[in-house]
């Protein structure tokens, strides 16, 4: 060993490294190196050899490295919902299914359960860190941190009661102590997370807007993603949603819109404007038959424009994979422009797009030395992708979310060989039973 | 052991078996019982125990049991361009790639390792039968048997001149030919495959329809994918595709008419009064930007739809998982209606409707006592698909082909909890390798 050589806690050495910063880069045969919770260097393997002592040494020599992959809107908990109701309107579906099953069964325990369930299916996928909207966010807070998973804590503000609050009122205060408890947690972030336009009133979304200017905290909120919402609004307050929102203080840099199916051009110019994010979920939108979202459209307006899952209720996977490679397909489809949303872009829209949505693209959504260690390793040396041309192009048409080996969250080891470090998975399964028992049974 | 027990040769025990026939069954604790290469039996697990002794006992406690899928359009060997070339347009990507690495590469080698490649894959994601396209199908029928596989193998037609075949007239009796050898071969089937009308001429296309007639064999051909090649046809022949199709005597209940994407409402009539089939492929028709095919109208107006991946060069994976998938959320996408093509539907896309359009539906398709024993186990009892309400949704929007744990083809255990028993998958690989060094360096 080279008397000279640097310390370092882990150099994880693959066949492909891909920053995402810049863009296209592929950088074959490099290594990531990592001390504590951070990335410190990117260097050909060879040279990293020469130069690092490490405590850990990963070989992956079929393997493309990547920033951990980033949900950018999820209902967590909901996985313990997964195919409890399927191929029904989103009417029946709510109001029949998904209501009736929440208001008799979502409690702090069933949120820190279906949380846990959500992380240990993330991470197997190659998610690092998801953007939260449920009830009972200090559970879906402890199941993150148990699950040592980054996660965006949607303090959740809607009109009507549940087991967690009462009121708006009741949300907001609940919300904003949580976020005052847990600030300095290092793996979560919090956003405002006021449910729709048409289930949280002016006077809330005046507050948050206050709330969220004051404490500087990102809003995330579903918009736009029926027609039927839109017809309410116009009926209700003489105006379309987002316009709505405009004339409330709500658009800004800081509001990650949740779908944008149905946006006329001078809504997109809207966005544009004032800076604000698109999460584009295309599973849920296409399987609640909500429409088609012109993603082409608000990325050539200059809309950040990044992806989600959606809840495991209407998707029914928590799986970025598909959502980039769906995302980039559709895209493609509607347009009928094969060349719109190309890989290198999709992986962008659930990596540092959605790190910008956040607010956090100074810490993750790249590998950068300085940022935090969230990384994903994928196979690329099977037989479902093989041969391999250009790895930026299996990741996104060629690979599923079954190819992710090792995932990094912070600089700790969390899925180990396809393992799970910090999860046992048999026991998550089984309290997934437990509460199928129960709910199915209602 | 109950000494008058009847012999065996398997008794598969699953959690559930899902027949197909009737659609919507699902049979929980059931084995399937397999003696040579057919199904004999399908009971309650606790009666199968009493009732047979059996020579191999597969303990399949947490799995849903299917019919092996059928992938109704592919072009397998393509598999060695797996992602040669994305995010262009189908003129670019045609002229400037595909096909002069298919000019140049194209020979019975590159048929039988990429066809060996494509059922490598294919039977790990639960595929049994697939339904070919492509040069030197001597090749792929090769290489098909030595895998164990089904496969219908179209004896491709197209005025072009390759290293296959001169002219129109060599392809056709080089394919009768090749069909009149292997007609005995127990897995396979044939169908007559013109490329396209716009690739295949007036005389040749009188000729097929002959052959078809006199021999009865389905016709296997690209029909209405893009609007460009419907206004070529106009320009050229004064009529639509399709209608030239009609009065050359193509139309009737032998032909898959592949992608199906731009239909007149007086077409998707011609198709239903005919009793012709469509071979739908979405990923490959987004991918392209061809376009969304009407699969709702086409089954309302009861024509038999079913399912394929297309080429993994336009694909580009070859997986019936994620085309099931695609097809149950882009039918509800596109029309607005959540109800559309329900899971039990699209799964029924993938095998009994599949195997209808070759006309093997007697045989394969579905699970029944008497027909081949073609079956794909799927485990369902892993954090993705945790909890499980219902299986059927699951398999549809859950599930991945990762999930297969084993496959059955006539009766023979091919996939054996992941590993093929039919395949070198090292040697695969490692031949797909090989071709990308010399394609890629073109």
């Amino acid at each position: 060993m080279n008397p000279l050589a640097e310390p370092a806690d882990a150099v994880i050495e693959a066949r492909w490294v891909i920053p995402l910063e810049p863009a296209r880069d592929v950088l074959a045969d490099h290594s990531v190196v990592i001390s504590g919770d951070r990335i410190t260097a990117i260097l050909p393997t060879v040279e990293a050899r020469a130069k690092y002592q490490a405590r850990q040494r990963f070989e992956l020599t079929g393997h493309a490295l990547i920033p951990g992959l980033i949900n950018l809107h999820t209902h967590a908990a909901m996985t313990l919902m997964r195919g409890l109701a399927d191929d029904l309107t989103l009417m029946d579906w709510l109001n029949q299914h998904i209501w009736p099953a929440e208001m008799k069964h979502v409690s702090e325990q069933f949120v820190y359960d279906g949380t846990r369930l959500a992380c240990a299916e993330m991470l197997r996928g190659g998610v690092t860190c998801f953007n939260d909207m449920y009830f009972f966010p200090q559970a879906a807070a402890r199941a993150a941190r148990d699950a040592g998973m980054r996660a965006g804590l949607g303090l959740i503000v809607i009109e009507f009661p549940s087991l967690y609050a009462a009121d708006a009122q009741d949300y907001l205060s609940k919300g904003l102590a949580l976020r005052d408890e847990l600030r300095n947690e290092p793996l979560l972030s919090f956003c405002l997370a006021p449910h729709a336009p048409y289930t949280v009133s002016d006077k809330s979304l005046r507050q948050i807007a206050t709330f969220a200017s004051e404490l500087d905290l990102p809003v995330h909120m579903h918009v736009h993603e029926t027609v039927a919402e839109i017809e309410q609004s116009l009926k209700d307050h003489d105006v379309r949603p987002l316009q709505r929102l405009a004339d409330l203080g709500l658009l800004g840099p800081g509001l990650i819109a949740v779908h944008a199916v149905h946006l006329e051009p001078r809504e997109i110019e809207l966005f544009a404007q004032h800076g604000c994010h698109v999460a584009h979920c295309p599973s849920s939108n296409l399987k609640l038959a909500s429409g088609l979202a012109p993603i082409r459209a608000l990325l050539a307006a200059g809309v950040n424009v990044a992806l989600g899952t959606d809840g495991a209720a209407s998707n029914n996977r928590l799986d970025m994979f598909a959502e980039i490679r769906l995302a980039a397909l559709l895209a493609k489809g509607i347009t009928g422009d094969a060349t719109a949303l190309p890989a290198w872009q999709a992986l962008e829209m659930a990596t540092l797009g959605a790190a910008r949505a956040l607010g956090l693209d100074s810490k993750i959504g790249s590998l950068r030395p300085g940022k935090f260690a969230d990384l994903a390793a994928v196979r690329l040396d099977g037989i479902e992708t093989s041969p391999c041309y250009d790895p930026l192009s299996h990741l996104v048409y060629a690979a599923g979310r079954e190819q992710v080996s090792h995932v990094w969250v912070n600089g700790k080891l969390v899925l180990d060989d396809r393992q799970l470090t910090t999860i046992d998975t048999q026991e998550v399964i089984a309290t997934a039973a437990y509460w199928r028992a129960r709910i199915g049974a209602q």
